[in-house]
């Protein structure tokens, strides 16, 4: 299983139509992030303070399959995202 | 308690629609930010000279009361805003 | 309790004074990290693909806490180290 | 399975015992290589023109198994490397 | 012959009319993709995880020709485009 | 009066001299450090968690003079220093 | 007295109304910056070639005037300002 | 004489008004492009592969009648332009 | 043919080694420069003022051509070198 | 004549070799640059804040002649120096 450090920034503006669109989305992006969670897609996430962005800890099989996760978010159009790959450290490795 | 340096960078339009938006939200804000400062979250605030930015010296309980406190400036959402954690200095620690 | 992002790039040189220092210095590094994770205060740490430096989820008191927790690990005078403070994200609040 | 873009710059300094070492290790880093191509884990290796540095492309199950792969080059202690996952683009995704 | 690494960040908004545009354009850039493909100038393209860009390494006899075929995508007027040369790795430079 | 918000790095190497010189300049920079205390120009004085580096409110009559409250301080010559100068915010004004 | 370096982005845009409004602002900038000169304010001013930004000497008691002299020029919000403070080379010190 | 390297990004939007405004000034930018040839100012010109950017080598008496020569260009107003000078190679002085 | 921009910017040290070796390689850097001039591959090299870096216009086959090249230079250990591929601009295209 | 403005870094390093080196070139630098002012070269010399930095306004036939003023300087080798050439701005050209 490989892990991610995934920034996402809001780029949805700060426009009427903007504010109109995030208090639509804002439930159904809700509702699908649970569903990644159950998924044990997403396991973590932060909101980085001042901001409307946020940092999470995904795991996935690979890249593509995190891809897939992260674009299905329903506020993906508007988001500037970043993926680290990240790999298990010495340690936290199990032995044997 | 924790101390936190802010900046805020303006990103109101300088457009028709915007000055009005910024006439209109710069009461409320200056308001809100008088709040902060009796709370003892808001200690310090300084304007980067040529800019309508500022710097601010912030105290909370932890990122997440300054984050709350953030978003609840008025002008937030056309606010671009980074924060540093600061830790207390060696010189300034009181001793025992 | 604060949550904290922290980057952590190895400056140990790849001579053969680095190299004899890193072996001397990597059984006591575990040590401390094992016991920064028994007091709460380290919770994750990832290795980043590729290098020896490191990204690490911290919790702490504060900033100074954290640092003091940061400057204790033996390899410190040979690390770059940046901290990023983390807000608990709306989706992960617990309600009331 | 994985496909990483991996930056690899070489900071072996040019000293005498720079070149010495470089020189003794290239045969030993070549034959890595080469395990590391029979093995499928490094797919393409380019020269960025004018530079001792190279990009290639690695597949590995996760980043833990690249980092290790990388790690086992003998001149990964003078590497700077940074790596970037990468997802299967629609247009090469299999159907079914 | 020569090798480029090609980065392509779409910048088609996400408006309604981008949206649409998106829609339009998107079987007419597969269609031309594949003509590259066909003409062995577009060799591997991959997704940047969390994106709409892509990374994809192309073949063509100058940077000249190069650009010819990346100007021909339907999509290019919203492409912000990077191009780097690739030399051959001395560890796959045929003998001879 | 100038405000000045000034970030200090410390360059002194992880060498033995480094720490030598380190552990025998501390007494003496935390001495001028009183005396810029003492003189109204150093106001505050803030740790970067996880490093060596500080943040600090500084005033003088101008750049000139901070210059050389600055280069008075034993460790500068192993310092990099970047200023940056405050105006007083439109909140802060004390009216009349 | 301070001197600061003074960098201004011209941030109007290339549309019908920004060239209208260029033509309109132009000669109440160039009054507004004879002014400034006049009062010892503005000292030299360059055009960064290609641009239309610009490179000024300004001198001002601190920044707080300086920046109620950059903020009373007409085309203030459309212009994208950085500031550097100077202070005065040991070369330009009059003796005693 | 002096010669400069020019960088200029074309920020004309990929939009309807855009690209009938690209078809209109095209002509005319070729035109003045090539006066600037005919009075050896414009030396050389080449574009940046991917993009619709150009890199240019110009000649001119000083930087300002440079500005001049690039402000009369039909599309200066949506160019993002950034100019280098160059000095003569000691390799390329000719001798006496 | 292939035409490359080539910053090259020169790490030898200002030790006394440094200038040793420089005041050596010097000539033999010289010699090679023309050979490459000979050979049409280095068409034009300029300084970059105020430093010993510098800028050529450089024709090859391709990047692998150009990187035995620019590897085949005496100081070629000590240089950090970019290389930018350049496409032929539609003003500069021979009809037919 | 061309002005350009030159940000020179002094990398002199902080060790005993490089203490004694500095006051040995000091005057010499002093000396040197007394005459570039002489010959009009040098218009005048700030110190950047905090560090042993300068940023200098200068007058040469062009960034040939420029350079070699700057390379004449006894502590050239040991400085970082970019220049930014300077076009007369519309306010201060002499009309006719």
């Amino acid at each position: 299983m490989n892990e991610f450090l995934v920034r996402q920034s809001n780029r949805l503006p700060a426009t009427p139509e903007g504010k109109e669109l995030r208090q639509r989305l804002q439930p159904l992006e809700r509702q699908r992030a649970q569903e990644l969670r159950d998924a044990g897609i997403l396991v973590r996430l932060w909101r980085v303070p001042g901001t409307r962005d946020s940092i999470g800890l995904y795991q996935a099989a690979d890249a593509t399959a995190l891809h897939e996760a992260l674009a299905s978010l329903p506020m993906f159009p508007w988001m500037e995202i970043s993926v680290e790959a990240l790999a298990t450290h010495p340690q936290e490795q199990r032995p044997g």
